[in-house]
């Protein structure tokens, strides 16, 4: 088929290939100085037509991704950072450069009876107490995530005094234990968001984000930690380097 | 705090809650037979008043997961799969014992002079041809994802004439190649589907989708794949274990 064959394949084909490259290259922070090019200069890097380029930048605008104003272009409205899926980072661990994180405290307190699903997921029984601790993370002032966890109370009460508006909670665990942490199992959902998590995000409500549901376990494997994250998908991408297996046998 | 004081927190945290909880559970598969408690029972279960509660499924509702019907009550739509990013799979493989991947092929063509960011991507000058395949996948007959792939010429040509219908292109790759692949760099966002790409998967508009940039190297580190991926997210989650690294010195 040629590329002439090929230019002429559905616009919203070319309009979805086009926005999938705009993406990653604003993930890859592709566009320096935060201006993409004109519609004209786009269509012909990305071997589309106007129509293809210009609804791929109405898909974009709506993902919350760039900003488009008479006069002055099209341009990023930030920048989006990689959170890695390759090892187990807290968030201002694995934002380091980026910026300052800092966490509204919204809650933190002794649950005395948990509720059995939370009792269950540390493997503990019904009627032992566990920490919760809800914090809407920002990253330069601007919401990020909202993180929902429970502790176990040998872990979790430690962490009452300590500085939960400045710190991981990975690392103060650690420092309080005295020990690295472990390791955890983490579920990536899709989302939209509802009206009560978008509006805590600063984000419209029916926007996609992340909901990220992670248990880490100490060095021993005891699980001590069941977070729900929120996390805004137009300020993150998680990211990952995967291996092939040897061939089964 | 008391666990009443806790079932005062306001009803959008708690639905919420309940919701990460649920949502959690249909992943993991907990309701075997697939229908849900009743709502007064996961009130109990869950600690959260029944407002809390149907705000909860109400949200589930509109992420695709769940159903509500008079008489029946809540039941799940359908299961949801673990697709691992802990290594480098293909989707068949990933879902082995879940069911039939097929695949509907939209394209499957030479690119004589592909866009210079296809080019860049796969580390080719502009004039070099390349191989794009694009196909819809099926689980058990339902869409799931919607695989958009620029190939090098040398690896994509030789797969024109295999069953695309039926295989992963790695698996295919690994056989005409008769090299096990090597690793894979993955991007993971998170957006909301425009109507035509929910059109193609049968979502709604609008609905939540993940959007994956993979790139999948050759075990000399040669790129020879690139790849953008729209997955259903109330289909697939993503799962990964994560270890946390020794402390830094």
């Amino acid at each position: 088929m040629s590329e002439k064959a090929m230019s002429s394949r559905p616009r919203a084909e070319r309009a979805r290939q086009v926005a999938d490259t705009l993406r990653r290259q604003i993930a890859d922070a592709a566009f320096a100085d935060g201006v993409l090019p004109d519609e004209h200069t786009l269509g012909t890097r990305l071997g589309a037509s106007h129509n293809a380029v210009r609804d791929a930048l109405a898909l974009l605008r709506a993902e919350g991704l760039i900003t488009r104003r008479q006069g002055i272009g099209t341009t990023v409205v930030m920048p989006k950072y990689g959170h890695g899926l390759d090892q187990l980072t807290g968030l201002a661990e694995a934002l380091t450069g980026h910026g300052t994180v800092t966490n509204e405290v919204r809650t933190a307190h002794s649950v005395p009876r948990p509720p059995a699903a939370i009792a269950e997921r540390l493997d503990l029984s019904r009627d032992t107490e566990v920490i919760c601790i809800e914090r809407l993370r920002r990253l330069g002032g601007i919401p990020l995530s909202l993180d929902t966890t429970y502790l176990t109370a040998d872990i979790g009460r430690p962490l009452l005094d300590r500085d939960l508006t400045g710190r991981d909670l990975f690392a103060l665990i650690e420092e309080t234990t005295g020990e690295r942490l472990g390791s955890a199992e983490v579920a990536v959902h899709a989302v939209t968001a509802g009206p009560d998590t978008a509006a805590l995000l600063d984000i419209p409500s029916g926007a996609a984000i992340f909901a990220i549901e992670r248990l880490t376990r100490l060095a021993d494997g005891r699980a001590v930690d069941a977070e729900s994250i929120h996390l805004r998908a137009d300020r993150l991408t998680l990211r990952a380097t995967l291996r092939r297996e040897p061939a089964p046998r």
